[in-house]
C-alpha cells in the first residue's frame, strides 16, 4: 500500500505551535484530578477504536493483528499509569525549607516544585506504531507533565498516525482539555522545523542513530538549545558464562533464539551480540534452535530488501562465519541468521562488528578468557540493556561493573525483549542508546518534560495550590530535609 | 599581580583523565558513610586553610576578606550539605517493582537506582572563587554523586585554584579516597580538550554566555554528546506594582540599591532590569539612595575598564536616560549607575536593552499599563530569578504566569542576590540562564551527575547493597508504586 506523502507547511506548523503555546498554561495549571482524567479519556478513546486502529496499523506495518492489539493495550495502560503518577504526586518533587531567621545569613522560606516545560515535540518510531508513536510513551509522559504535544508522524504509518491523532485530540477536547493539546505534523522538513520552532521546549525521539543525531544537532544548534531525548540504537550485549552453559545451555540457546527472532528482530532491545564461552558447544545448540526458526516481512519492503546487506557487511569481516540460517524465507521476507566471531576481533573492530543490525540476526562472540571477554565488553557501545547469564559459583563482579556502566537495564534471567511499563523501568542508556540521563519508558520518563521552580517568601494566596500547607498534608514532599509520604 | 599562565598539555590531561577513570568505580562503589566522610574531609581541610586561601583569593579577585571568608563558609557548608544528602539516600531514587507472574505479559522483578555517570568536568567561575570554583557546588555535587572531578581553573584566580585543588585532593586521599579523585587543568585549550575528552561524562560550568555557549557546542558536538550544565547569564527581572510603591516605595528603593550594588554588582542574581510604574516617583526614590552608593574595583582591571562600555552600549539607545550615578569612583573602580527606559522600548529592542551587564548598574523600565508590562516581560530572556513586589490588593495572576515561565526562582519579598544552599533551592532557569532543566545550587544539583540503572531479576548477592531488602528497610524508596520513608 502506498499513501501520498503529506507535508505540513511552515504556516500550518506556526498555527499548530501557536495553539500549543496557548494550551500550555491551561495544561500547566490543571490540577491532578483534571490532568489524570484527560489522560484516561485518551486511553479510553484508543481502546474504543482498537479494532479500526489495529487494521490500519497492520496494513501499514505488517506487524500482525495479535502483536498490534497487544501494543494498543500497552499504550493505553501507559497513559493510565501516567494518570496514576500524576495523582500520586511524587513527580512534583515538592520541597519546602521553612524560613530560618537565626541562620547566617538568614534564610528565606523556599517552596519548590516541578512544572511543565511547555510544548513538546515527539518524533514517533517505525517499529512500535502505538507504544512509541502518536500516543506513546513520550506523548503520555509529556502530557502528564502538563505540556501540549506536537507529534511528527512516522512516514511508515501515516494513516495510522493521522487517525490516532484525530481520536486522541478529540478525546482530550471532549474531556475538557484545550484545543491545541495534541497535533500532528508530517514530512521530514516539517519535523526539522518542529524541533527548531521557538515554541517547542523539549523533544522526544525513537528511531535510528542517523536520524536521531541529525535532530539532536538541530535541537542543540538552536539559538536557545532545548533538551532532545532520543533513543537511537542499541546492540544489547549478552554474556553467558561457561558454568551457565553447563547448567542450562539448552534453555539458554532456545531462549536466545526466541528473543532475537521475536517480532522478526525489530525490537530495540533485541540481543544483538552474545558473548559465549569458546569450546562449550553453545553455538551448536543455538544453531539447532535457530535452524528451525521463522522470519517474516520486516516493517516495509525497503527495510526487508536492505536486511541482507547488513548481514553482508558483517560477513565481509574475515573473522565472521555463518553459524546457521533459519527456515527459508518467503519472497519478501527476512530469513533469520546467526553469525559468529571472536572476542579479539570485536575488541579491535567494534565499529564494524558492533553496529546495530535491524532484523532477525544475532552475533555470537567466542571468548576463551576473562581478559578477552573484558577487552571486548569495553568496546561495546552504550546500550539499553545488558544481560548476564551466570551461576552462583561464578565471580562476575568485574563483568557486572562493565555491564552496569554500559547499559541502563541489567538482566540476570530471561531476555531483554519485553519492557515492562512500571514505576521502576529504565529504558535508556549511555550514548548511543539514548541522548540523555533519562528513560523513555516507565514512571520517571515524566521528569524529562519538567523544570523546577522555587517560590521564595510567597504569600500563600500566590502559591500554586499544591505548595500550600493544606495540600502538602496529603502529598509526598520533603520539608526541612525530611521526607514525608503524605499518607 | 600577574601570574604566568600555565597550560595543561594534552599528555598531562590524558594522564589526569586516566586517573579519574580509574577512580570512578571506587567512588561509585563507595557506601554512603564513606562517601560522606570524604566530602566532610574536604570541607574540614578548606576550613583549616581558610586564612591562607582568603589571602590568596583577595589578592587575585579584590573581593575583600570579609566577603571571601563568608564564601569559604558557604563552600564548606555546601560540601557538608551534600554529605547529608548522600547519607539521607533519597537521591538514589530507589524503586522496586516486585515480580508479578499474573500480569499479562508476566512482569519480572525490577530494582532501580541512580549511579554516578563517571568523571565530570567542572569549569569554575570568576566571581565566586570558592563557591562556584574548584571546590564549589558543581564539584561537591559531582563528588557526592560518586564521580571524580577534573576542574578547569578560571584564569582570574590561578593561584587560588591550584592551592584549593592541592588541599582538597590531599584531603580526599588522606581520608581514603583514590588518587585521581580531584584534578586541575589550566588554560583555555586544556578546557576545550577537557569537555571533549572521551573519559568525561558530563560537565558543569558557570560563566559568560559566549564562553558557555562555545563549550556547550563542543559538548554537544562530540561523537558521543555529553550533558553540559551551564549557568550562562541572567538579567533577573523585578516587577514593582503601583500599590507596592505606594505602600513601601522608600524601602523598596533602598533594597534595590543595596542589591544591585552588592559585591559591586558582580552577582549572577543581580537585579538587572526593574519594571516600575510610570509616574509613581519610584525613580526619584531610587536616585536618592543610589546617589550615595559606592562602587569599587571589579574582579580584574580588564573587567573594570570594560564596565563603562557596557553602560555606553545601553545609553546609545535613544530611549535610555541616566537616572543617577553613585558616588564618584576611585581610579580603577566602577561607579554605580541607574539607567531608565520605557516598556515599549524594551519590548521592541530586547536584544539591546536586556543584555546582562556585569557590575553596579541596573535599568529601570517604566510601564503605564498592564498590557505594556506584559509585552515587555514576554521579551525578557530566561533568568535565574524573577521578583514580584506587589500588595494583596493587586491582581498579579497574569504577571506571575509569565515570571514563573521565565525564571527558576520567583521571589515575593527581598531581593534576588543571596542564594540559600538548601534542599529546595533552584538556581537555574530557561536559556540562557542555564542550559538544562536542573539547578547548580541546592541538594538536587546532584541529579545532574547521576544516571538510572535497573536490575532485572537479580540474585540478591549480585545486587548493589542499597537495593537489597535489608537496606531498603532503612532507606527512602518506592515499592510497587508506594513511597516509603525508610524511617
Amino acid at each position: 500500500m502506498t499513501t501520498a506523502i503529506t507535508t505540513t507547511s511552515t504556516t500550518e506548523l506556526d498555527a499548530l505551535a501557536a495553539a500549543a503555546a496557548a494550551a500550555a498554561p491551561v495544561w500547566r495549571a490543571a490540577d491532578a484530578a483534571t490532568r489524570a482524567s484527560w489522560l484516561r479519556a485518551a486511553a479510553d478513546a484508543l481502546d474504543a477504536h482498537a479494532d479500526e486502529l489495529v487494521e490500519i496499523a497492520d496494513a501499514e506495518t505488517r506487524l500482525g493483528a495479535t502483536r498490534l492489539r497487544g501494543e494498543v493495550g500497552r499504550t493505553t495502560g501507559q497513559l493510565r499509569l501516567f494518570a496514576t503518577v500524576v495523582e500520586e504526586g511524587s513527580y512534583l518533587e515538592l520541597t519546602v525549607d521553612d524560613a530560618d531567621a537565626s541562620a547566617a545569613p538568614p534564610r528565606p522560606e523556599l517552596r519548590r516544585m516541578l512544572v511543565g516545560v511547555g510544548p513538546v515535540a515527539v518524533f514517533s518510531a517505525s517499529n512500535f506504531p502505538f507504544a512509541f508513536s502518536v500516543a506513546g510513551g513520550d506523548t503520555a509522559s509529556a502530557l502528564a507533565a502538563g505540556n501540549p504535544v506536537i507529534v511528527k508522524a512516522h512516514s511508515g504509518h501515516p494513516r495510522l498516525s493521522e487517525r490516532t491523532a484525530a481520536i486522541v485530540a478529540a478525546a482530550l477536547v471532549d474531556a475538557g482539555a484545550p484545543e491545541g493539546s495534541l497535533a500532528l505534523v508530517e514530512g521530514r522538513e516539517a519535523g526539522n522545523a518542529l524541533v527548531q520552532h521557538p515554541v517547542i521546549q523539549a523533544a522526544g525521539f525513537t528511531g535510528s542513530l542517523g536520524g536521531g543525531r541529525a535532530l539532536f544537532d538541530l535541537a542543540a544548534g538552536r539559538p536557545d538549545p532545548i533538551p532532545f531525548y532520543g533513543e537511537l540504537g542499541s546492540v544489547n550485549p549478552v554474556v553467558i558464562t561457561p558454568a551457565a552453559v553447563a547448567a542450562r545451555g539448552e534453555a539458554l540457546a532456545q531462549g536466545l533464539v526466541g528473543s532475537f527472532t521475536l517480532g522478526v528482530g525489530q525490537f530495540c532491545t533485541k540481543p544483538g551480540v552474545v558473548f559465549v564461552p569458546d569450546g562449550a558447544g553453545f553455538e551448536d545448540r543455538v544453531a539447532g534452535f535457530a535452524a528451525g526458526s521463522s522470519g517474516g516481512p520486516l516493517l516495509t519492503d525497503r527495510i526487508t530488501a536492505a536486511f541482507p546487506s547488513g548481514i553482508e557487511h558483517l560477513e565481509a569481516d574475515a573473522s565472521v562465519t555463518v553459524v546457521t540460517h533459519g527456515l527459508p524465507a518467503e519472497p519478501g521476507s527476512a530469513q533469520p541468521v546467526v553469525l559468529s566471531t571472536d572476542a579479539a576481533a570485536v575488541a579491535s573492530r567494534p565499529e564494524t562488528l558492533l553496529e546495530e543490525c535491524f532484523g532477525p540476526v544475532t552475533l555470537l562472540v567466542r571468548y576463551s578468557s576473562d581478559d578477552e571477554l573484558h577487552a571486548a565488553l569495553e568496546a561495546v557501545p552504550g546500550s539499553l540493556t545488558a544481560t548476564l547469564h551466570s551461576e552462583p559459583s561464578d565471580d562476575v563482579a568485574a563483568v557486572l561493573e562493565v555491564l552496569t556502566r554500559k547499559a541502563g537495564r541489567v538482566l540476570f534471567a530471561g531476555w531483554p525483549t519485553g519492557v515492562a511499563v512500571t514505576w521502576s523501568q529504565q529504558h535508556g542508556g549511555p550514548w548511543p542508546a539514548t541522548t540523555s540521563l533519562h528513560t523513555s519508558v516507565g514512571a520517571t520518563a515524566i521528569r524529562r518534560f519538567l523544570r523546577p521552580v522555587v517560590f521564595q517568601d510567597a504569600p500563600e494566596a500566590l502559591l500554586p495550590e499544591v505548595l500550600r500547607d493544606a495540600s502538602l498534608a496529603t502529598l509526598p514532599h520533603r520539608r526541612n530535609g525530611v521526607l514525608h509520604t503524605g499518607r
